[in-house]
């Protein structure tokens, strides 16, 4: 179902009831752009820690739109073993909707807006007739500005006809005015004792009797009240899809619950931390289907975790197609006739994954059952854990709990001259074997060493090198830490914050797990995450991390640990590579700058060539891909 | 016509020849915003200086996108005694054309976007169909990378099918991958052997002999050819136009001439003189019709001069609507049928202005004539002033020469708490007669006294006061000086371009016309606009500045003075701001910030209310109106 400012209004009944009944929801967002600022492998950079892709997120994708909402419905039909489904598609706009109301300033980015436009996407519903909305300060605002307004008008007994100005004492008319002040009031009262209704120049001015002025005045009311719904719009969905607690499925959804947030609810606090514990109250259970789908006992089935992918793999065995039928009166989806990138059908896709994957659970059951309940304690493991783009050894950000916080005691810091290229760093650790660049900027990255001995012996060698200087991890946090002191020492507002920060600097920056949650905080570390062998997988080869093997596991309900997710993201095959750069809209291709001095290898073909990702055989993350031209 | 991606190429050819065989062309722009920052009053303030207001547009208002843009050519022709036009309108959007192309990133103002989607719009069009456009910037790096990778390519007599890098020497090829590597070389030397043509994988290889490489490199340059005029895209329309130094005629065309120059050929230089050089080269002769209606001899006739309502009144009499017909082949525009902030009809109805106005002035000459030409001299006094929009005492930015200084010695400078407002204003200075407001943010203002003997006395009777204070504006721009130099110290950027400010600094701080033209300027001041009454009127009431008397003048070809533009722009009666009111994409309505504190008089009536702009028979500037909610 299409929702524009048009038919909302209508809407909301149905809605409001779809998000009641349902066992659980699916949710997608479009938005106008994703990064502001640094290129998106810079954005993503495989060594960042959750903190730090937080707030590079924050700032650099907060101040696009987010302008189509796809909300999917589903509810689990017990007679008929089916799911029964609702999909709205929701068009936003912040319209201005009143001359004091906030004029939106937002981002678009040429890639992603054309590839929206490739997709057909309809910009004119977007901007002709997108729903408007209010976050909760604006709303507050609003709510303050008609409480104002009524209070001077009936204050102190003054009847509305009066200006409220004037109980501010008398106003000083310049002497060129009086005339014309006089004679206008000469007509008011002309008013007042003749037996016409109204006289109009400019002002409409009245006689009212008070019962009647009641009355207006009551009308007045109700209109505020409805210019108020009106305004606060979209937000209305979203604060009852949070009312109603229920489990909100997102696939990659990290950035839809930024953008959810920000936009509906508050701008973004700071801090990570911070930003986990206004993510919890207004989505108390998250799933995040690409997160849920690249851990055990799916990781190993599953080649392809984009969107489409998945959702035709789950159509094959062992998985199974699952049940799911349209509601009646709702316009349904066919996935055989694609249209992706609409939020309404990606919502919908992404419930259809989510479903498959649970049933699948249940396989492992003695015995086994067919349908899994979203409420089911199987799919505890995967909540509130939300899958962290091109991290290398931190599979999600953890929502409920602190984040993991793998060993890189193999990894350096390495800062060269800008004209060096991944090639020149391939040369410089050519000795130790197979390694893994992440870049940072132009000069500087994260080498990878495949033997934690080799640590020491490169940062002794590099001790007389001029062009370049390695470092250990440990080294880059602490000057990065010191870095940031200094920082926020001078950062513009002073000091005004800093106690907020205290807290979040500690966790992202101190590599054992000592952070202490303040007692401001409300979440609660689950004790199974810090039982991961993660610390002890990270002494080991990178490449290696070990795969919990799958257990047998038993009846709903019952205690089931062998499902925590799996240490590391799954390595990337150049299929795979490829197919997950269809994800544009989330993570468009590559820009002039980013690729800067990334080109290590340009080879000429004849002819049109095609682009190529990565040497097949070389199990090569995107950041260290080969670019042909 | 409507232009866009599908239509461009075949279109050139028609544009180019319309451009070549016109008299003078009318441009119009539609953006994506205005300001995207301070409030449209704060960015357009009352006693800005040419260099301050050019300053806080460059800031402000480049990142938003000029996304459709107007040309219409004009044609004289003697024979039929009238004019042939031509109307292009081109949709521009920055599709990246390739994985290296830059990905733009721009700005959209809600309130904008609101108002052109209410106007019908199409950003589909804009979005799926733009034409793209590269600055010369981009060109040049674009054609760089090209002649770059011929000349690797083609290089040392090194033939194409040899990877560029291999001239590097030996590459690394890490002992993992040998086996790999070893097999593609072998596959590669059996091809040459054989007598297969070609092998594919992931790369086609061909053998080739010397003719046909030859012919497929010829092949392949004019691929890239076409590729790179497909790319600088529009741009290639603002070139001929630039080339052609015909008459370009807009309406309130300031923004429209500095998106026009940032988008498509450079970004704005820092300093207004250098903005003035720059468009001097790019478009060296230039005319607004909002300038020439509010200046001598139409001033007095014109009571509105927002572009459709011009129009309207330059059919009527003492004018006569031209006559203008479409060429053939050509889209007609008609007037009647208003498609008022399409570009393209905007840029026709301001040429229909344009053309009723110069043949009005053909009136004045003995005998009088009906058609003057648009190279006629009559018209040289409005060449290159570009209208200021809500400047007191400046009507115009002069492109081609110093500004006009006014004497400020009447204003004052308040600082005052920020709960103050307008009314208070008036209150703290009612012992001194009318005065004008015009608010520079929430706690400071300018008040311009009608008596100049009246400054000494405000500014001495506010020595003791605790809540406010007032200073001359002479003291204000010390002060201001001052602010700029130590910025200027602590700039990030150091002091890399303090000799590029130093003139602009002059120009825009020295309150005498003493700034000396660097050696590196070709601005040629005209000795006319310094030979203006402009200082004298200043010591004067600044609401009776004198309007120059019409003088009878002589045939095309004489030397005319009386059209000198007049000082003061016309007073703004409520008719006239109500309409003015409407070129909202231009100047879109008081946002919620801008209004803070500003609404001096809230008068509450029954019903609904319309908003209303200012007393009758108080001639008030919009900065300083009554807002009535």
């Amino acid at each position: 179902m299409e929702v524009t400012r048009q038919n909302f209004k209508d809407s909301l009944c149905p809605i409001y009831s779809a998000i009641e009944e349902a066992d659980f929801l699916a949710i997608d967002g479009e938005f106008s752009g994703i990064s502001d600022g640094p290129s998106v492998s810079a954005l993503t950079n495989g060594m960042d820690t959750p903190g730090e892709r937080y707030v590079k997120l924050r700032k650099h994708s907060m101040d696009f739109l987010l302008f189509q909402f796809g909300l999917c419905t589903f509810r689990y039909d017990q007679s008929q073993s089916k799911y029964l489904m609702k999909a709205f598609n929701f068009y936003i706009f912040p319209k201005p909707f009143s001359r004091n109301s906030p004029d939106i300033k937002f981002i678009c980015q040429s890639s992603s807006i054309d590839f929206l436009a490739s997709q057909g996407f309809d910009f004119n519903k977007v901007f002709r007739s997108g729903i408007p909305y209010l976050n909760q300060e604006e709303e507050s605002q609003l709510r303050e500005q008609y409480e104002e307004r009524r209070s001077q008008v009936n204050g102190a007994g003054t009847p509305s006809y009066i200006s409220p100005n004037s109980c501010k004492g008398p106003v000083n008319v310049p002497d060129e005015h009086k005339d014309f002040i006089g004679r206008v009031v000469e007509k008011v009262d002309a008013l007042l004792n003749s037996s016409e209704k109204s006289k109009e120049r400019f002002i409409q001015i009245s006689k009212v009797d008070e019962e009647e002025r009641r009355r207006m005045e009551q009308q007045k009311y109700e209109r505020e009240q409805e210019e108020m719904n009106d305004a606060v719009g979209f937000s209305r969905v979203i604060h009852a899809v949070s009312k109603s607690g229920k489990l909100v499925v997102g696939h990659n959804m990290l950035l839809d619950v930024m953008h959810t947030i920000h936009q509906f609810y508050c701008s973004l606090p700071e801090e990570l931390d911070d930003f986990k514990e206004v993510t919890m109250c207004v989505f108390p259970r998250l799933l995040d289907t690409k997160l849920m789908a690249s851990t055990q006992p799916f990781k190993e089935l599953i080649t392809n975790t984009s969107l489409a992918e998945l959702e035709k793999q789950l159509k094959e065995k062992p998985f199974k197609a699952p049940r799911v039928e349209c509601s009646e009166g709702f316009q349904s989806y066919d996935t055989a006739s694609e249209r992706l990138h609409e939020a309404g059908y990606d919502a919908y896709i992404t419930g259809l994954c989510f479903i498959s994957m649970a049933n699948y659970l249940g396989s492992f059951l003695t015995p086994p059952r067919s349908h899994i309940s979203a409420r089911s304690k199987l799919l505890e493991p995967f909540y509130n854990k939300l899958f962290l783009m091109r991290v290398i050894d931190i599979p999600y950000l953890n929502i409920s709990g602190p984040d993991l916080q793998p060993k890189r005691d193999h990894v350096l810091y390495v800062t060269f001259p800008k004209e060096w290229k991944t090639s020149d760093l391939y040369q410089l650790f050519s000795a130790f074997g197979n390694i893994q660049v992440s870049w940072l900027d132009d000069t500087s990255a994260f080498v990878s060493l495949s033997q934690l001995e080799q640590v020491q012996i490169a940062v002794n060698t590099s001790q007389y090198a001029e062009s370049y200087r390695i470092q250990t991890y440990a080294e880059y946090l602490q000057a990065k830490q010191k870095n940031t002191n200094i920082n926020r020492k001078w950062a513009e507002d002073g000091w005004a914050d800093a106690s907020y920060k205290s807290a979040g600097m500690t966790s992202t920056c101190s590599r054992a797990h000592n952070r202490s949650l303040t007692g401001k905080r409300s979440l609660s570390p689950t004790q199974e995450d810090q039982n991961s062998d993660f610390t002890g997988i990270a002494d080991s080869n990178w490449s290696n991390y070990s795969n919990p093997e799958t257990k047998k596991i038993k009846r709903d309900g019952m205690l089931l640990c062998s499902f925590r997710p799996v240490e590391g993201t799954p390595s990337t095959s150049p299929t795979e590579a490829e197919a997950e750069s269809q994800e544009a809209d989330t993570w468009p291709k590559t820009s002039a700058n980013e690729n800067k001095g990334r080109q290590e290898a340009v080879v000429s073909t004849v002819g049109r060539t095609q682009p190529y990702r990565s040497f097949p055989g070389i199990s090569e993350r995107k950041e260290t891909s080969v670019v042909f031209i």
